[in-house]
């Protein structure tokens, strides 16, 4: 006889030898003697305690600790580092920084047992982590000398570290400014997320000025801001069949098992020990290779399996709001979710309370309705794996989770087809029915025989096929629904959510304005800002940094002519350098004494990129049609585009195309060059918007009225001294709120109408010749192939010349006048500076430190905890 | 205008920034000023010289080391750390020892340029590394004492350590074993294979006894004795198209192209800093993901491409001897020997010297044919990239290669069918056909007419399709020829090779006796031993670690008493330990008071363990016969197998089989089981062998005379102590004639009858039972269901009683007279101890430091150069 083993276990990880988990997870104490005081766990105490480092601080051990990486983890040597194994090295000592402070936070709160909150998003668009770990372990100075030391640049390290751009846009950005001030502010939340192999797509532009993708493969390098947990992982199913037991109970079997396996991604608070996580789950196959199948010859079939597991966490989805009806994407959502989930429950269970106290120790946020079979998960763990009977589940789950809406627009708002999630997840399929079931029973109630108010409200839509509502979902799932700005939180109770403000009443339903890090966003991004603001307030920065009313005080310098001349001077050195910037990676000049006029952020057909470039060929036309003498009054203007546009999203490549073009005319002509320049500069990225929005003069944040949610990119040009020019949509209603009228340039149509606009152009439409004639002209130049071949542009004219959905013939007029009213207050350049510093001081609001109390103590019922 | 960017560029990695290499590969030296001084390359030389490193070599400088490593490298903490944790964490700090001294062996290479050997080969079985590290780093007992005031024991750390298994068996051992070898004598020679993500299976046992497989995911944990080097890649083609230009050039262009990416394994010398290096190829793709795919919904597309790329490097082969004719394996032998040779020839590069002094610089050793395709594509390299002449390019190539031969199984010769190297490799088939032409020219001039000689020299086999054969080409394209022990090398010369002999003269046939490193296979895997030989020998162990050949001062002890009993305590408590190992692993429990006779190798039916469990058997069915009494004076005997069968080799599968299922009967059977114990230990391994060699009295290597090129098990067995009992064949013979034929225990008909018996079983068949009825009775009560199903074995059976290939019926009687004598031997103990005493003190021979020598100056022309 001899061992034998159960063919059922081939494969599994561990089947040999099975590793015993002694505790090697976070979320352990080590254990207490009998007067409850902890027992030092293994080993001599005394020998462990005198090897244990503490954070490298001082010069000199910064430098042992660079040196040692690079000897070790890189195994080079001076004379054959360069630039980016010197960025290696430095961030590798950083991270063992960070690491020890993510350490000490994560035993604190073991420790200290606060509610958690956990913030739910499909993604974090990170950025550059260097320099924000730098600044916010305080050790910038320190590094940048120790750096020099040794033959490098600090500013040249920064430049060799690849973005983490896991996502697509203002969505992603503002979970990581949240993380940015949960940490800083000492509050117990954590991230969760998927770590794509390739994040959000390169942008590279043809020679025929079209949209090029390639792919991101951030991962190439070794990531030094991960720490992958392979201890962490836990199994995800998909497709099988469920099998109902009684008391709502099911059984669910079957299909595909993948692992889930955690990345761990530090997040450091500002000038505080805190350092919280952000979790991130890479898809790995539960079973290796198949073995049996390679031997047979069928390689394919072999490595099938495997990569179909690897595969769900492969890529970031590069569409933004519609991205719908694709299997793989509600793989990720549930993969996601299942694991998030399974996660915060064993750290619940850890604390061994009883599971009706589940809300009291977890909130969890959900970014959007991509988490929203978070909802179901919860339900399934609840009803299936815990026996919690189906009432007291419902009763948990609408405690612990929080929504935030981010779109109103129809079109945006998340389906699924039945048949689909049906197929992939048979057992939520059928909570999703048992959850439709008590919708009807409470509007049934409430509203007896109104049945279209129930097929408004019901989570199945009719058609064929039926599609699940993940918005109702999300909104019947939760305690409390917000928007992220004030118009916009009004428009969700108004139209999506109008039948459930009827139900529930209007108190479920709330505004938490967005916010952004004044860390990145004023300091790292505008460090010369920053230095003037702190030596003009005689403040620390890390006053202002930490409270943004603080930039208040600015208020009383406005009018004083040093300090103007201060403050013109930070933004001629930022627009230099963004000029240097393109200079190096593009080769192009920039007229460094024109104004800025810059517009960045994803191509859509809302944001309305097409009625600024329509503007600049206006100004074009203009300047063209002037005398020489006439052109030499004209303040002379630089307009930078950057965006990426959704690779299937055909109207929205074409106006990149046109942009380029447009460009390749206009900056070869003599007779205008010297007062239009136009960019767009490729690979919009966090670390471009670092570059472009402290050397702005004035921004565009020019929506139709009524569709932009909120933007950010507004917030952090007003925060770095840059003025607006927009429509009263989203946040820009509230930063004018705070700067004042006479500081924003406003113009178009309001929100209330726009629904009749659309109404009279749909069925009553006028030739844009008849309504905007200098718009007409416009179209017509294109059209004629003054920028290149015409019939190229035509689906992209037609959208405006027929219905014209985002307005662009109702706004025209007013926005080339508001453009025109730009151009007269910049010529007052001193009345400019004082609009300028005045913006910036008024910013306090739209700290992320402020947003994100307000979810603290409005919605998760958190508070701040510090590891001493 | 904006930038725009060449199309084509486009997910080509560096496409955005592209990448300086400021010298940041291995192989530059600083600098140097006017006077031949090296500069310090950057930076403050004082602030890097202070901070720079050196090797943790003392207790608290280990222990802080290993703390670190926890805290950061794991991000865990005393009161979590398991086993697994303290052994990564342990590891990491050898790893940075390692690294320091590899980049000093490293640059001292670079700086004195000396003629360099590189080993490629295909499979490298390396083992578990921590416990040699620690062992020629000389810091085994500081660690020790380290990890034990952290709490932990040093060998259930090393016991967490998972194989790197990169090979199938003797081949690849023996490759591991040259590495340690080189480096401990400071030769300057560097490894080359490939990175496979799956080593060779897990071998699991089912419940009705046949082998299962498992993938071998060794990399699933974090590999620390691994440096990805990003730096080093390099692009491999295959398929396309070759296009023929003059003076015997041609263009290979099109087809696909594959990223070769470099990680190194550092090999450190015994009681040296020399550090040696083990390059490892891994395969990725060029582009990344296919976006364009992706977001057109052709997800499978989009990942093709690159599955196709990683798939190269994804597994081993999993058989030995014979595995032809997949493409895959001929792109995984291109791939590795197209990268190697381009990385040789960087390196030969960097010296500026003319390509003339190719050979002067650079000895490559081809183990076995597998890379053989080295040849034609150094030729390709020299011929169309180098431009060097036809002619003088194959002078060079001829004095640069060499070329083991492990076989002279006809069926093992590897060959490749045209069309298929036609398609993959277009221009390398252009050039085996050029060199073809050679080998026709030379053999005409010197044999005229010989039509028949001529055809079994070309490097085309006839037929259809016609093949490549690739032992033809290696023997052509090598300056010397050997085979692996004494017969073999004299078989290759006398049958595989003949007609080269002709040609060429008999000195370019040679031999090298494998041998085995006494590092691993006396210090490691029996300290017991190592101590007591040291203590006896008053000798260091770093003395005969270094100098096997010191081990003959055992044999003016082999007739004390004292030391005779100490010899037979050790051998006791390797046995005891064996058990112990398999009481843990699987549950069983052996008797250490019997005879331990082990045969430990790959399954296949010319290493016979098909004889051996036949012997078992007869041996059971006699104990059966004996009455109780008889049985009393039988000496107890412990037999016990180990080893895996290629999953496709039916044949080699069903014995394991049958010896599970024999273990089965006769472990249960009260009668017997006191005498006779049967064990086969499933997933044999480096590890296995390391505890199951000292624990043996008696091992079994009994291949059909002229099959087994040497063995290399037999030497590990003698040299701890144990005798073996073989047939005539590979090193048993050198072993016999080094340690006496007294001392060992041959049976079976030698290699020079071999043909004629086969001859004979052929045409002139006598059944099994005439011709040897004691096996006829073992294999009918097989076939009569006494061990489970006798139909399940009728395949196996028959290979005996048909045709008889590897002639058990010939050798049966002679084996079992030969394992008489064995227990005879063994019944008068102090008898055997001699001998088992005389056998070690004999091993000097067979130190792979003998090997490498003969391999550095009779063959490679280089010289041991020491890092001061
Ligand atoms: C890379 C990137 N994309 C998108 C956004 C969001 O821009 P907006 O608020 O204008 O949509 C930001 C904000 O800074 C950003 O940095
Ligand atoms: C795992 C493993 N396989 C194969 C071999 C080679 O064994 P043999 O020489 O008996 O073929 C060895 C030698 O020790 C080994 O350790």
């Amino acid at each position: 006889m001899t061992s034998t083993i159960d063919p059922k276990t081939i494969g599994k990880p561990g089947a040999r030898t099975v590793r015993k988990h002694v505790r090697s997870l976070t979320g352990y104490t080590p254990e207490t003697d009998e007067t409850g005081k902890e027992k030092w766990p293994r080993g001599d105490e005394k020998a462990w305690k005198t090897s244990m480092r503490g954070l490298d601080t001082d010069i000199p051990s910064i430098t042992k600790s660079i040196v040692g990486h690079v000897q070790t983890s890189l195994a080079q040597q001076a004379h054959n580092l360069d630039d980016l194994g010197a960025y290696q090295a430095a961030a590798l000592s950083v991270r063992d920084n960070l690491i020890l402070n993510w350490n000490e936070t994560q035993m604190h709160y073991t420790r200290k047992e606060p509610k958690r909150a956990y913030y739910l998003s499909l993604e974090f668009l990170m950025g550059r982590t260097l320099d924000n770990a730098l600044l916010n372990l305080g050790l910038k100075p320190k590094y940048d000398d120790s750096i020099s030391q040794l033959g490098f640049r600090l500013e040249d390290l920064l430049e060799q570290e690849r973005d983490a751009a896991l996502g697509n846009g203002g969505l992603g950005r503002l979970a990581a400014c949240y993380l940015d001030s949960s940490a800083s502010q000492e509050l117990p939340v954590w991230g969760y997320g998927l770590r794509y192999k390739y994040g959000i797509f390169q942008q590279l532009i043809a020679p025929d000025g079209s949209q090029l993708e390639a792919p991101d493969p951030w991962l190439e390098h070794d990531n030094p801001w991960e720490l992958p947990r392979l201890d962490v992982t836990y199994e995800v199913r998909f497709y099988g069949h469920s099998e109902r037991l009684d008391n709502m109970k099911a059984v669910w079997s079957g299909g595909q098992e993948v692992l889930a396996m955690a990345y761990d991604t530090m997040i450091p608070g500002y000038e505080t020990k805190s350092t919280n996580n952000l979790r991130l789950w890479e898809s790995k196959p539960k079973r290796g290779f198949d073995l049996q199948s390679f031997n047979a010859g069928d390689y394919e079939r072999a490595v099938e399996s495997s990569n179909s597991a690897a595969a769900i966490t492969s890529v970031l989805y590069p569409n933004d709001h519609t991205t719908f009806g694709k299997e793989l994407r509600l793989k990720q959502q549930y993969f996601w979710t299942a694991a998030s989930l399974a996660d915060i429950m064993r750290r619940f269970k850890n604390l061994g309370k009883p599971i009706s106290e589940f809300p009291d120790y977890v909130a969890i946020q959900l970014n959007d309705t991509h988490p929203t079979l978070a909802i179901p998960e919860l339900m399934r763990i609840f009803v299936d794996e815990e026996d919690v009977p189906w009432d007291a589940a419902w009763q948990l789950v609408t405690n612990t989770f929080f929504f935030t809406n981010h779109t109103v627009l129809p079109e945006a708002l998340e389906k699924w087809p039945v048949p689909l999630m049906q197929n992939l997840l048979p057992r939520h399929m059928q909570i999703i029915f048992d959850i439709t079931e008590i919708v009807v029973s409470v509007v049934e109630k409430k509203f007896p025989g109104d049945r279209e108010r129930l097929a408004r409200m019901s989570l199945i839509e009719e058609g064929y096929p039926q599609n699940i509502r993940m918005a109702n979902l999300a909104c019947i799932g939760t305690r409390k629904v917000n928007g992220v700005a004030e118009l916009h939180s009004e428009l969700v109770r108004l139209t999506i959510m109008k039948d459930f403000v009827d139900l529930y009443g209007v108190s479920k339903f709330s505004n938490v304005t967005n916010g952004i890090t004044p860390r990145r966003w004023l300091d790292q991004c505008n460090p010369r800002l920053s230095n003037l603001i702190s030596e003009t307030l005689k403040l620390p920065k890390a006053v202002f940094l930490k409270d943004l009313y603080k930039l208040e005080g600015l208020l009383q310098f406005a009018d004083d002519p040093a300090f103007q001349k201060k403050w013109a001077a930070v933004k001629q050195s930022n627009k230099e350098r963004l000029a240097q910037h393109v200079q190096t990676t593009l080769g192009l000049k920039i007229n460094t004494h024109a104004m800025f006029d810059v517009q960045i952020k994803r191509l859509h057909e809302y944001k309305r990129q097409t009625l600024n470039i329509m503007g600049v060929i206006h100004r074009y036309l203009t300047l063209k049609d002037m005398t020489p003498a006439e052109r030499k009054k004209v303040n002379p203007k630089v307009v930078l585009f950057a965006g990426k546009a959704a690779p299937g999203y055909y109207v929205a490549k074409l106006t990149i195309r046109l942009i380029v073009n447009v460009a390749r005319i206009i900056n070869a002509d003599a007779d205008t060059k010297d007062y239009l320049q136009l960019y767009f500069l490729p690979d919009y990225s966090v670390s471009l918007a670092e570059v472009l929005i402290p050397a702005s003069d004035i921004s565009q944040h020019i929506s139709t009225a009524g569709t932009e949610a909120s933007g950010t990119s507004n917030m952090k040009f007003c925060l770095n001294g840059g003025l607006l020019v927009g429509t009263v949509d989203g946040a820009n209603i509230e930063i004018a709120e705070e700067v004042g009228e006479q500081n924003v340039f406003f113009f178009g149509h309001l929100t209330p109408a726009v629904e009749d606009l659309r109404y009279k152009h749909m069925y009553h439409p006028v030739p844009v010749e008849q309504k905007c004639p200098p718009l007409a002209r416009v179209l017509n130049e294109v059209s004629a192939g003054r920028f290149g071949d015409g019939g190229v542009y035509e689906p992209l004219l037609n959208t405006i010349r027929q219905h014209d959905y985002y307005l662009l013939t109702e706004d025209f007029d007013s926005y080339i006048q508001a453009l025109k009213l730009v151009d007269e207050a910049y010529q007052d350049r001193t009345e400019w500076i004082k609009k300028s510093i005045r913006t910036t001081a008024k910013m306090g609001k739209f700290s992320s430190d402020r947003a994100i109390q307000d979810y603290a103590q409005e919605y998760w019922n958190i508070e701040s905890t510090k590891p001493e």
